[in-house]
């Protein structure tokens, strides 16, 4: 199966701490790479990862509190020392573009590369970003300021040739692309095979959610159904609940209620308050609403 | 002795790297904070340092390439976050004073604390700082952009207090302020005790000299003369000295140079090029010429 891989270079959240990067993400799709937020020190994450820069293109910003987009000016003036022309997208909420370029201009001069910045309406769904395989659709989150989240979706792919059967009706190679996107077989004698018989099934689709930073959300559930994996940010526990109201972030058990209301498969939280060193009450926490959670770390490479 | 010590938190160059960090030091002087350069990852770097935000009042930045300021950001961001109220100093090359505002109050808006920027003219050696124990001097250097280095400098002390001597002449405890001055002092019988018999002296002053981005400039060995500590960036090795001409960077040799011909009490060198996994060839060229040169490295801390 290709890759359909998710990197997590960062899941602390605003104060720095010790022991977590702030938010950035990786989710490598048959080896073309797309950035998900560049929090301060992605770029080191990125490269002690092992990742290639000539792979990543787009980069989605989710909104614009610094722990989610300050590693970009590093970023990009390390993608222009290493000789970079292909242009560079970047996805981000509406309203920042100018003040984006102004800094670019002023602190990353002189790039041998375009950045080509693409606005989005974070108050709703859109398809935002389409290729031969992937969708990629905001998720409307509510923040402090402008927020969205993102979805990346695979578009159905074709059907798989069952060698032998095709072997066995004489199916010429010329064929199969027709067989592949569900044509039947008519023999030489006039006999109809059916695709059936002749293909298996398509790799399943895959998917995943990204939902940072947000307050809790039900209204969502209905797009998030049945994702292979979402990420939902989990900023605080049942001991912060007042604390997570007020700063419109999701505690634990609510971003496990999100899992289980949306029934995805498997439900991964993070963007830790620097309050808790050991995150693990936060999965408890989780985990009494969801069984099926996980939970981020800097260095985790998640196979969806 | 009261602390005078530099703290490393990145002493890589531009490119990420998995081993090091972009140029950020802080200088510890009786418990104020400096920082020096302030590369992505500083604040970071700093909390793991176990040094304390509170403390930190006063930066300095040689020049504007991304390695060198890009945690800025970050960094102010979560002053704010911690309630900060106390100005923050921020001292730099001349020029750049409305770009860095531009971008603070569209990335950091809202601060619950003041910035100053204090423009240098990174062309002349001049005193850009002073307060009651040390000044800081500005150190022409050059770079492909304006760009100084810093050198701090405690003042002269007070003389010390020989306290079994103060007794056996019944020095009256009002006496010990002119004494440390300095004075002599005269008994009831009219005996003039010289000031050298009743005091020792003063704590030796110490000093630091930053010299970071620079192609190798002999003219400043004056300034530098006899400091107790230089840093000098040696992104190269003899391998290189093309590519460090080229690029106005020193490479280690030259910077071992520049330590010899000044005779400092010891180098640091950093600033390593991405191309070295193992420095200790900058370490071995370096201490052919200057021996008492050691390699600076994240989580260093040097009692100066």
């Amino acid at each position: 199966m290709e890759a359909f891989d998710l990197y997590i270079l960062g899941c602390g959240s605003a104060l720095p701490t010790s022991l977590h990067f702030p938010t950035s993400q990786v989710l490598n799709v048959r080896e073309k790479l797309f950035m998900i937020d560049c929090g301060e020190g992605a770029q080191l994450q990125f490269r002690k990862a092992k990742l290639k820069f000539s792979r990543l293109n787009t980069i989605f910003i989710s909104h614009f509190h610094g722990d989610h987009f300050f590693g970009l000016f590093g970023l990009v003036s390390s993608l222009g020392l290493l000789g970079r022309t292909a242009d560079l997208h970047i996805y981000m909420p509406l309203g920042m573009e100018e003040h984006m370029k102004n800094a670019m201009d002023a602190f990353c001069f002189g790039l041998p590369f375009e950045i080509a910045y693409h606005s989005v309406d974070p108050t709703k769904m859109d398809v935002v970003y389409e290729d031969r395989t992937m969708t990629v659709e905001t998720i409307p989150l509510k923040h402090r300021i402008p927020c969205c989240g993102y979805l990346f979706r695979e578009k159905p792919g074709l059907r798989h040739i069952v060698r032998d059967m095709c072997d066995a009706y004489n199916v010429p190679l010329s064929m199969y692309g027709r067989l592949k996107n569900g044509e039947d077989f008519v023999t030489d004698d006039g006999e109809v095979v059916p695709n059936s018989r002749l293909t298996g099934p398509a790799a399943p689709v895959r998917s995943y959610a990204y939902c940072s930073d947000t307050t809790y959300l039900h209204e969502n559930v209905s797009q998030l159904k049945g994702v292979d994996l979402l990420f939902h940010e989990a900023t605080f526990g049942n001991d912060a609940v007042k604390r997570a109201r007020e700063t419109y972030h999701t505690t634990a058990a609510e971003a496990a209620t999100m899992a289980r209301d949306a029934q995805v498969k498997k439900l991964m939280i993070g963007h830790y308050s620097a309050r808790y060193t050991d995150v693990r009450v936060l999965l408890d926490e989780a985990k009494e609403v969801f069984p099926n959670t996980v939970l981020a770390n800097e260095g985790l490479v998640y196979r969806i």
